[in-house]
């Protein structure tokens, strides 16, 4: 590499905006994680034999298997010869090898030519049909638009949007990082608006009218409001009440609406929080919701598809006027077109086998496994987290993730000052060095200031979780200790007894049961996690 | 949709950068020629059946076949049970299914994970073996970065190096509008500097100095300076004194290099006019050229590969400073990864089989009858454009396309101005309702003033080429005739019957040969084309 002196391009003369783009998902901890992993390899010695990666939503690394009927699917649209020998063709279940012909009379030129830049039109009307289905409201194939995964889309709905420095975005606070870092980069402003954590992290349409107010005294035009649910990092979901009271306010303010749904099938208390979408709450009071401009976003590598790998996802719009529309499809041009597998995976997603087809039962069976595990690891998660001393964790609801908010002692709040490192930074920093899991600071989502976070997937393998609750228990009360808040440790430990001395009275009870005592509270050494 | 009034997005609203972009490949001509196209479906007549579509380098959707290898590997990598059924194992070479397993074991969480942000370890190192051999001097895995295809690289680059408005880029004349669309949405200035059509389309230094200075004068601040070689559209190879010329340039004002190199398997004289690459010219010059920073592209999408809609693609870095690594690669992590099977793909396509592999002779030969068939057609096209009065066209030496020059009689383009249409635009629109092909106006490229290009791939197949030649040249004549420029039309016809005259006589003395008589010059009706 060329020294900086020499060099035609340097830090100080690449664009700004890339500088100041952040992207803490793969930020400085998963960077270390990395480091440590090599580390590892090469021969050195780390109180585990392997990294835990919790800091992003990525579950078939984890060891989530993906769903036979999507993969046998795609096999067979990779190499059509596969349907042309017997003894291949019955490996097949005849209803897959059937919908492969028929996605391959649709796809002239099969999986190797660019489609159009919208997306293939049958992907877009089975998506439309899902839609109309999931809201109860006819939707339009020509109001979606098929992206390499969602944050493909939200790029080009921001870069759409965006006229100017003096253009800004409501984004939630916490918010998954890519929208800061988008913006960032097209230069506008971020306009920060509060999520109520004591009440399931709802939107508190007051912090948003305060955002407003500030934003405008400041000169900024804004031009889109991102809210994601079910949320990330916050694992949510909003009420219909909530999107109602956000679309009403959009309405007012002609403020285009971006409504990352990407977990809309990863709820897990569906009979008290299920997944409301704004699209269908537009729809129902589409009398008084004249202005609203509606962006809606989906991907196949979430719920459980999980297929990260793939890049495919698409956004749905409402209320577009057709000039703008076209511009979207101009702007969709220069990138030619969507990966064609990604494409055909949504088409898979949104239009799964029906109980009259072979393939049926196992695809079933398949996602239903994958969704009960995470809705009982997202159970057992939260109640750890909340049985940790000054830690403390919404219900996780949805999504894939934890979000506590974790008290850190003033002395390492002033370690951490002393390191330059943010305070939760320090902290996840430390849960990586001693305990080998990587999780992101709060920092890189956005928290309240004074309050400290961190964000974990729950995606670990189920029969991980002990290991894992484990490890996430011995740091927290050896960096309390350490840092001088043994007292919070010591009343942990007494409510714990007290815990546990009931728990053997209703044991006496229930003695057929297995003792429900978590391993984690077990004396053992920390040797089986070397 | 909503009507203008109510919505809260509108064309004023909007970000006018995205307004002033364009992107002519999929312009104005695609889309009409896909209405005519669902007219026909509706059953109106035309005088084609189907639409000829020459508007993009799109390979598979014209016929051409993928390679059985990429796609029998890929077909195991998505569902690997496959290898694991003896019935369906014995279809695959042993050396593909031993290559299959040496990926996945690669690649943990298989292809439905997220890989690192700058694409797989492995198939980068794979990429650098490729370009050292190639260039002769050895490449580092590190400075390679897999992407979404080259457009995905290009607007990352251009995104780092674009820091304000007054930055600008130098781009070819003609150019492929990839670069003048993403320059727009950055609200960068593009800097034309204009290729030499009669030399070959070669690289005028004079060109790009005088670019320089103009833009000097106008206060842009040069930040980069495109190269496209083998050249699109117009379909030549630069001379390594030529990519010398350039590198000292751009090393003497300290301006980045991209070089587009995504054609460089498609070479069709490599005795005379090989590619050569920028990186083996800037190594080879190395003491010199210190101050260069060199971005080079490549694809999967071109070549005899052709897999577009796979979206995979690589640039690679010379020159670059550590820090502004670092800061590519937060801009690659903002869309998490590239999709992992373009990924792979890149992988084969740079480490192919060799001869001891079983899959080998297969692969071998398909390779080779695509490269000899696009040889052939690339001369055929060239020869019968060059027939064509007022037509001319330089040699087709490398990639997929012609760019001829065509005279445009002064009523036609008369007519044009009237319509609003550009001349070259009214030419290809007459080409498209008359004759149902598809090309791309040269105006989308841009050309010197007062001369009027278009640009046709060489893409449909050998057995459809009497065919297209006959439809360019039915339609070229009736144009001239319609619009007065009838003398020219009757001095080819007479050159013709000259030409034919001398090919009887040499056929007398050749009389064991068929007659070389093209067909399109045969009387007939277009009935067949009905």
């Amino acid at each position: 590499m060329a020294t900086a002196s020499e060099a035609a391009l340097s830090l100080h003369s690449i664009n700004p905006r890339v500088i100041a783009a952040e992207y803490a998902v793969r930020g400085r901890v998963p960077k270390r994680a990395e480091e440590i992993e090599n580390r590892i390899k090469s021969g050195e010695k780390y109180p585990f034999n392997k990294v835990m990666y919790c800091n992003i939503g990525n579950p078939h690394k984890l060891g989530q298997h993906p769903i036979s009927y999507f993969r046998q699917l795609c096999s067979i649209l990779f190499y059509p010869d596969l349907l042309e020998e017997k003894a291949v063709s019955s490996l097949f279940p005849l209803d897959i090898q059937k919908r492969a012909r028929s996605i391959l009379a649709q796809i002239p030129g099969g999986i190797g030519a660019y489609s159009i830049s919208q997306g293939f039109p049958f992907v877009r009307n089975d998506v439309a049909e899902f839609i109309t289905k999931r809201d109860g409201y006819e939707c339009d194939k020509d109001s979606i638009f098929l992206t390499q995964g969602a944050s493909a889309g939200v790029s080009v709905v921001l870069n759409l949007l965006i006229a100017s420095e003096n253009d800004g975005c409501l984004i939630p606070i916490p918010q998954y990082p890519l929208y800061s870092g988008t913006l960032s980069l097209l230069g506008a402003k971020e306009v920060p608006y509060q999520l109520d954590e004591q009440s399931h992290w709802s939107l508190s349409m007051d912090s948003i009218k305060k955002a407003v107010e500030d934003s405008e005294s400041l000169g900024v035009h804004l031009k889109g409001l991102v809210v994601i649910n079910p949320g990330n990092p916050t694992g949510t979901c909003l009420s219909e009440e909530n999107i109602k009271d956000i679309l009403f306010f959009a309405n007012a303010h002609k403020i285009a609406v971006l409504a990352d749904e990407v977990y809309q099938t990863n709820i897990y208390n569906p009979a008290e929080k299920p997944f409301v979408s704004f699209r269908h709450v537009l729809k129902k009071y589409s009398n008084e919701l004249k202005s609203v401009v509606l962006f809606s976003f989906h991907s196949v590598s979430k719920g459980f598809v999980g297929e990260c790998g793939f890049r495919g996802g698409y956004f749905q719009t409402e209320g577009l006027d057709q000039d703008v529309h076209n511009q979207i499809l101009k702007l969709q041009s220069l990138s030619l077109c969507p990966n064609v597998m990604g494409q055909i995976l949504v088409d898979l997603m949104v239009k799964p086998p029906t109980p009259e087809d072979e393939s049926y039962p196992l695809y079933l069976a398949e996602s239903t496994a994958i969704l009960s595990s995470l809705k009982r690891r997202a159970l057992r998660l939260s109640a750890a987290l909340n049985d940790l001393p000054g830690c403390s964790c919404q219900p996780i609801e949805a999504a894939l993730y934890a979000f506590p908010s974790i008290k850190i002692p003033p002395k390492a709040v002033q370690a951490a000052h002393d390191k330059g490192h943010s305070p939760d930074e320090f902290y996840c920093l430390s849960l990586l060095e001693e305990e080998g899991i990587c999780v992101v600071p709060g920092s890189g989502f956005g928290q309240k200031d004074g309050s400290f976070h961190f964000r974990t997937t729950i995606l670990p393998r189920e029969e991980d979780f002990d290991d894992l609750i484990h490890r996430f228990k011995e740091h927290h009360i050896r960096f309390l200790e350490k840092w001088g808040a043994e007292q919070d440790v010591e009343k942990m430990l007494e409510e714990e007894k007290k815990e546990e001395n009931e728990q053997k009275d209703h044991l006496h009870y229930l003695s057929h049961l297995k003792s429900s005592k978590p391993s984690c509270l077990k004396k053992n050494s920390s040797d089986n996690f070397m």
